[in-house]
């Protein structure tokens, strides 16, 4: 039974040179708190501090990462518990689920959620047997008996894993009273705080927008049957976030474009889509115009921006119609942001409250956009490797595209990302440790000093995250 | 004279961990069978065992990734039996032209073409001094006396090769009696399979499309003056070649998309081609209704659709008038595949009958595209890189942008789509180090147990071609 | 207070068998002389043989790779004597400038600009402390102190920097006095060459065309009233820098298309632009015929073209009207070559005569198009690393994106590309540095010996720029 284990010196280099100052570098980091300014634990978990039951329910069918390769390889969704928290699975389906996922351990060789499973396995739950159909029960059983004991929920994990701030993301109707019950709680000594997620709002020719901006006007008491009314109602919803420990709205649609409208003609198309009668084209159009306004606002409240582009969600129509959103059929593109980006930048990038932040998993805009951009504007950061590219190698080559062109002080931090709460622990050291060989190649080919470099690992760990996303 | 020898630690890396662990991988997958899924070696040559008659008509006039170096340092096509088959050199002119070859040996420093003629030269003509124009005619001379022995002809070559299974590329017309000698052929052990390529009946704003039709109509015996003739005469095609021992239908155009036209539209716009009047666009629109009616057809049928796409054909018009397709003038292009792809995956993408391998020079969709797109459906392979980026690093980087996103079970195994039969051991052995030392980077660096990536590299070479073409 | 020094392995790998390689390569060209066949130092300074005044306005004004990440962090730029030739900092200013660099020293760390900077101060000025708010003043005065020596001055340096050819960069209507002067000066013994730099007259509807056409009519004595007048002033200007020591031109445009015009329509869009009343599109279809012209041009007296496309400048309008223009607010963009160069690879790309070199800051067309093109057409090479790409990582990364391709031999040997003339040399060193260490790889795993990497490595630091540059 081949045991499971995680190596001391896991993700770093072979040559020795390089991996003892790799080694010198993490040693220094490892153990400092975990700085999460964007992610996607549901709030309720930590203010209910909610016991998880079973292996499969926590660990698997919430997991689109985990989901979309063991559906690549014929595994059904609806197996697995998708779409979570609709589909209840039996006791015998949830150990079925979980033994499908033992089975099919060698298709996620080489790939990151290997490596953080691994991580959860043997340091949260003590496995040290390595998944297979054969060991799939037993592993079962000892998760299972773990997530049990009591300091296995979610306010005693928090404390264990040193999450020193939290970031979840949330609708702008959304009233945050778990973030006030969490605020409230004097016992609860982590800061959680919202993020303002418009997407859904800014999207005026999507079924269902008329609906949703109805709930805007209701929510927020201001009329929203004009664009001004729109405008209006965000501002206040976002005062309200930021009122309740906010401090970053996330934007992701599937373009950078941020060319606004004429004032005129926003509001007319605007009109156009209330009355549901906006095109696709127009709705675009306004869209861009609504992401700049957003830029605007956020050049006034100081809310950081953030802009996760170019995704094609839901790519299959029949996952989509039987599943819903976020199982894993979703696909990245090419995006462009030189020009995209330009009328924002132009009107803020300079201005000393907006701040934004920009992640992409089209890797050719790193080096040839995103680092000569930041490079620049005073206000533009540039986003560390995110969901397909938050990975080893990935990250690598995040830094050396970067690097060159805009240094260390113009990258966001690490950046979770995640709904697998369990998993947070893991991505971050995984950032800590590869931002260690990273600095330790600098170091060996003689491009930067030891001493410089045991700042610069520091400082990504601890200090340019609280400054980018302004954690006071 | 300086020698040329063939180091038994090619393609390692110098580091002695990575190395011991490479060379431990490589060790377990150099000897095995050659499986060929997608080439273009002429079925002739195995069919009637021709004897080859001299190095250049052998090794240089065919071989486009050498003409094309030779051509851009000034050489004349023409004097290197370009196109060959048409051309034919005197003894003179190809001891010559090896001549230029040799003398230009410095230009394909660091190519993979330098590595594969390396090999051959070694390997099968045993020549142990460095080409150059003073060993140019010795190494001529001895290729040349090598080639006449018996044992230097095809099939014995096949053996020697220890090729399991080759796939030739062919017209949908073509009455593939070689295939059908080999099939017939008791003594011949190695299976050769036609691959079903109908690119140039796919394109009716081409020059020639409605006499190629006409063939087609005769060959099929099924009227194509309407599309669904044509639909119907390429079904029986492709049931002809199947019932031949086809496995799989290869398709090469501009772009990848597959957008269908409605039913009605298509038939409209076939009338026009067939009637000489279709623009180029709606020769393309037509087109891509016509690669999703591949899908279709290979979703009930069961070949394996490839697609190559991408490459601007005949770069320079001058060469192509003078000396055809196919001389080295073709150049990539960027692609797109999240969406272009879509109409075929959504439609198909989870069809237990239906398989896809994508194929790209561009290399910025591998993990930004192709990863997760076949990362989620079931039907979507990765094809291994292919033509101008069938090298060591574009290898290395290959693996490097797909593991991360999709695991090596979602990736072809390798594939040598080479018409220089006597490179095909090189290109896989090339392949199998690369990847030997791939798996080595992650056993060093602790994300993968060495027992695991024994596993891995045995499935990329033995396995994995075997289940992605179905090869049964 | 930490020591500044330069390792002699720096940019060299830690693995010990690679790095002797690489340092044995190095060896053997460190002092070669420099060759820069493209540049942007003022020919005023060598003709004049100024000496400089202080390190502020010599090493920060005018260097906008300094500038542009000072500005992400805060710094106003006319604080640094930004436009450099138009503000006069006092010494008081330019010693606060000085402190300000040397206070951001650590936002500099991994970025290119940090090594050449500090070989020009251990190498050229003798510091041998870091640079920092402390030592920022002793630091300003011992550079001052060298500044006022004689052998500091322009020409001197050029002696020390063994620089035997260099390249300025001119305008079309230049009278090349001081090229004039430096020629007829016989105690002078380097060459240095004016490059005819057309850009301006090329975008028929930018603000300002028609006063810069009407000129070029003054300077040629040739009516520019009609598309063939300009022509002809064109071939008029590029005979008198052929006459003054010119060996190529210079374009740098949003894109590389090169699809010219019918006559007529160019001739009828010349008008309407000379009118004044040409639209942005059709100034861009009347440029992208003018780039063709000289194409044309070049393929007859033989100038060599060089292409620097897709750099958005003036990203940032406020900058821009404050400070002008090259102050570090321009931005790359994706490009495309394939279909884009194809009309004047069509035309000229088999010419003797004609000879293109591309650039590019877009790295992902290298291997795509780039590569492949150069690989076929002989008149075409593709240039090395250019502005933000022109560091270590981005090196190497072009080298593995090239060789496989196209070999070295159709690469353009370096460009240091620069204003900043003290930076020459570490330029040029990096990238024989880095140049070593890719040859190093090569020869580690056995893809080249090492008789012939050192054969290379002389080429391309003294063989390749002559050739490609045609210096004779």
């Amino acid at each position: 039974m081949p045991a499971l284990t995680l190596h001391p010196d896991r993700l770093f280099p072979a040559e020795t040179t390089t991996r003892d100052v790799a080694r010198r570098l993490y040693e220094t980091v490892k153990d400092l708190p975990i700085i999460s300014p964007h992610g996607h634990v549901p709030p309720q978990w930590i203010a209910d501090n909610t016991p998880w039951t079973d292996p499969t329910s926590l660990l698997l069918s919430p997991d689109h990462y985990i989901n979309r390769l063991l559906h690549a390889h014929g595994v059904e969704l609806s197996s697995l518990g998708v779409p979570p928290g609709k589909v209840t699975l039996s006791d015998d389906e949830a150990r079925a689920a979980w033994r499908t996922f033992c089975t099919h351990w060698p298709v996620f060789r080489g790939t990151p959620v290997r490596y953080w499973m691994e991580a959860e396995l043997v340091e949260i739950f003590g496995v040290d047997v390595r998944p297979s159909a054969e060991t799939a029960d037993a592993i079962y059983d000892q998760i299972s008996a773990t997530l049990a004991q009591p300091d296995f929920r979610p306010r005693q994990l928090m404390d264990r894993f040193h999450i020193e701030f939290m970031a979840t993301t949330d609708d702008p109707c959304d009233d945050l009273h778990y973030h006030q019950q969490l605020a409230a709680d004097s016992s609860f000594t982590h800061r959680v705080a919202p993020t303002f997620r418009p997407d859904r709002y800014l999207e005026p020719a999507r079924d269902g927008w008329t609906a949703l901006v109805d709930t805007l006007a209701t929510v927020s008491g201001i009329d929203t049957e004009s664009y001004d009314g729109w405008v209006k109602a965000m501002e206040n919803r976002r005062a309200y976030f930021k009122a309740n420990g906010a401090v970053s709205s996330d934007h992701a649609h599937l373009d950078l474009d941020t060319t606004p409208l004429p004032a005129g003609e926003a509001s007319r198309l605007y009109r156009k889509a209330r009355a549901g009668q906006i095109t696709t084209e127009e709705g675009d159009a306004l869209r861009r115009t609504m992401l700049f306004e957003m830029a605007r606002m956020a050049s006034e409240d100081g809310l950081v921006m953030t802009l996760h582009p170019a995704a094609f969600r839901n790519h299959h129509t029949e996952t989509f119609e039987t599943y819903g959103p976020d199982v894993g059929a979703d696909v990245p593109m090419a995006v462009e942001a030189t020009r995209a980006l330009r009328p924002m930048l132009d009107a803020f990038g300079t201005n000393p409250t907006f701040r934004l932040v920009v992640f992409t998993m089209d890797e050719a805009i790193y080096g040839r956009e995103l680092g000569p951009l930041a490079g620049f504007y005073p206000s533009m950061f540039v986003g560390v490797p995110w969901w397909f590219i938050d990975a080893p190698d990935a990250i690598k080559r995040f830094r050396k595209a970067l690097t060159e062109p805009a240094g260390f002080t113009k990258t966001s931090g690490f950046i979770d990302d995640t709904r697998a709460f369990l998993s947070i622990p893991a991505r971050h050291d995984m950032s800590r440790r590869i931002d260690s060989v990273h600095l330790a190649d600098l170091v060996v080919d003689h491009r930067l000093e030891e001493d410089e470099a045991l700042e610069v690992i520091h400082d990504l760990v601890a200090v340019q995250p609280k400054e980018v996303f302004r954690l006071g």
